[in-house]
């Protein structure tokens, strides 16, 4: 496979300078690209590392200021590297297909070109859509429903009663639909509270290895349209999480927390439950929300603040230990102050 | 299935203020309850939700000041609501019989009314009680043992010699009995050392999709009965946790630490191996414990404190960028001061 | 099985004291070891322990000063007792030979004495070194290689073009290849970014239950030989991870994150993308690292900081309260010293 470096530009709606007809054969990285192949810069830190590259041609914003003879300029080349990249490298589908060492019962509902790979479950009265992929060894529970062109990734596991929209990408290991964690306790023994409710995942979801989601004690919990969720996440029962969100890996959000759209939460950050978290949020990494956070904040810390007064804390706490010696020190003057104005009054008072 | 609320309340010890005869068809929250339904207020925040609902009939404490034409009053809402709930939802379990195409190994003992799914791998001189139900895929190492009424769901792995008691519920993607994390270090090699000991998990013990409790290096490591885990998190090897533990999303313990009984870890909180941490013990959220604690504590931060304690350090970290401009105005002051009786005292001594 | 304490310290390269001639016919923690079993001491909090044991026989460094009537004494006593289990409990391995209800493709490529357990899925042109063991549910994606001797757990997934190297463990629900989390966002909206590398693990390497590892972006997420990975640890696209590393529980390491040989992270520890760690460099539980951290370091905290700072900063932290009560009465006592040389002032100046 092989593009003029013109053509991808038009693709992308980007705008060429150099050579339009030179030729590419593939993407890479600044630092391994051959002469063949065409290369991006999305970080202005890998200057140095983009000028002394090899490759025929540059994905960059325009003003960068980088010298290359060819590139092609475009406004988001995070987002124009994505377009190529998949031109390069379009998604891979196994052929269509039920494995004949798969189990599917005779009540589930199959659209076309489904694949299903060898010692996957396809359980009583459970559908899936046009395209639909899963992989070995996953589980699709009783009346579940997967949306066309999703796919399950070996491993992957829904409980009984849960939706995937379309288009979504479930990684190997995802658990859909586990018990939420609810327990009534009396006397200090904790009684298991049914939970009813299941979990529902809008389209375009895409969610990483090992994360699980848990049912609803009641109604749903819900991942909304477009949000994409990293590796060994928990979204806990009853979690509302809006469209277009990022959780990162380890990140969790116990239960009942509604979570607007467009929120980020980075790394191994975390929610407590019952909290409103308003659209537009950053939560950074490492950060616990313990109270109801407003639209388009920036959070950081244990309990999780404003970022900017996070980071002014921080400063201080720097300089803590020193103030310590200050404050010491600061008595002590204050103290001979004291000392040396009662007696130069004393001598008055005689 | 339907039941008069007279019915409903006379089974959880509970009374009925209006009306005993109406019947109820389900339980829903109050936001979603229909005239058919019973809800619940079980907690005091939900009040205007509660005075606005549709439901037939609400489970309430009593003295709550909630206005509601029917209500089942009852000390624990929360307990009678699970009872309820169980009611109306009974827990369905498969069929018994063993798929034709899971593989169990002649040497392994099954007891009766075994439900065994499609994939499931029952590995040699495994045991399993009566009516266990061992879920699509799940692998039940050998010599395992399974108590009577657990169940496994899809894609649980018990390693060889794991113990499960009765009763208990094991999610999907939970590992039980992986060798625990030993390596002796020498001249910056890390040498395996054999993991010999095993996993014991007590009667009635729930564990979240993708939770891992790794074998002892020797002995057990041991989970007591009636502890509930939530998703995602990590036993390592040797951890002794006693009865009626709750180890919510994400938490920690590293190896060969001793929990008492009904002790609490909140999300992502995780403590050290090595220590001992005493009964009634709440850990809140993130929290890192490095030392032993005593029982019935209450604790927080990084390192582990007393809550209280760790409020009023909070408190006045917030106020530190503060206190430094504070520090810094008030060393003026001072130095003001000195100067200032320093002049004073000159003309005197001359 | 029995051995002469002789013949043990001969193996370890270490000297009896004592009875040389004595038998032992297993090895057990102190408590619990009987006059058959050897027991070590590798940690001398354990003394009072060891005094009492009822072993045959101690595993201990010299000069320790613990009396026990029979010793092995040895430099490094725990890579001793690594040495002596494996003497008592070599590691088992299943019988070699394919399960008739694993499936492996007819392109795939197996070495001599593989084994592979029932429902495993060899995908197209996998190779399996000599030995490999293959636990049951495991998948081994097309184009994947795993080398001599290496084992995979029940349920581990590869997916396609990982390769995996000599002696590894990968345990139950390790999944590695799995996408990285790599999206261009534009206006809101999510777009995947295709993710064309791969990952690849060096020789004796263990991954516990349930860790991920994404694929890189382009080339590889590399985690180098002789590294140990404790359970559900997260290992980003595009991270390089050293030889012979420590990654305890819960810990994670975001995108394209390069780290050093023998370098510790502690459990919950967190490291953010595209950062340099050193050599050597130790990572506290917890801890979350921001910025690149030099070799042979040691920190704690979030922010991570030099980890005798970080104590000092908590020691100090602990005084706070106190700082702003002795802060709050400073001011009253400056305020004082003002107001009596203002008075003392003002006479002389009528």
């Amino acid at each position: 496979m092989e593009f003029r470096i013109g053509e991808l530009a038009e693709r992308v709606g980007g705008k060429v300078v150099g050579d339009a007809e030179r030729t590419v054969r593939g993407v890479a990285t600044l630092a391994r690209a051959t002469p063949d192949d065409l290369s991006f810069v999305t970080n202005p830190r890998y200057r140095s590392a983009a000028e002394s590259s090899r490759a025929a041609a540059l994905l960059i914003a325009p003003g960068s200021g980088i010298e290359f003879a060819n590139r092609i300029e475009v406004d988001h080349p995070y987002v124009a590297l994505a377009e190529i990249l998949e031109l390069f490298h379009p998604p891979t589908r196994p052929r269509p297909g039920i494995a004949p060492n798969a189990w599917v019962a005779e009540s589930a509902k199959l659209g076309r070109d489904v694949s299903i790979a060898p010692f996957a479950t396809i359980d009583e009265d459970a559908e899936l859509g046009d395209g639909v992929v899963v992989g070995a060894g996953a589980v699709v529970g009783a009346g579940s429903r997967v949306g066309a062109s999703s796919e399950l990734r070996p491993g992957v596991v829904l409980y009984a009663g849960t939706e995937v929209g379309e288009r979504c990408i479930l990684h190997s290991g995802v658990v859909l639909g586990g018990d939420g964690y609810g327990f009534a306790t009396h006397e200090g023994k904790h009684r298991k509270v049914p939970q009813i409710g299941r979990v529902v995942v809008g389209d375009d979801v895409e969610i990483g290895a090992n994360t699980t989601v848990d049912r609803a004690a009641f109604d749903e919990t819900r991942i909304g349209s477009g949000s994409k969720i990293d590796n060994l996440v928990m979204v806990a029962h009853g979690v509302r999480l809006g469209d277009d969100c990022l959780l990162a890996g380890q990140a969790g959000i116990a239960g009942s927390t509604r979570v607007g759209d467009r929120v980020t939460f980075a790394g191994q950050a975390g929610a407590a439950g019952h909290l409103e978290i308003g659209s537009n949020t950053v939560v950074a990494a490492k950060t616990a929300v313990f109270k109801d956070v407003p639209p388009a904040s920036f959070v950081a810390g244990i309990p999780a603040t404003d970022h900017k007064e996070w980071k002014r804390t921080q400063v201080a706490l720097k300089r803590l230990p020193e103030l310590v010696r200050e404050l010491r020190e600061l008595r002590g003057r204050v103290a001979e102050l004291e000392r040396a104005l009662s007696e130069r009054t004393d001598p008055d008072d005689r």
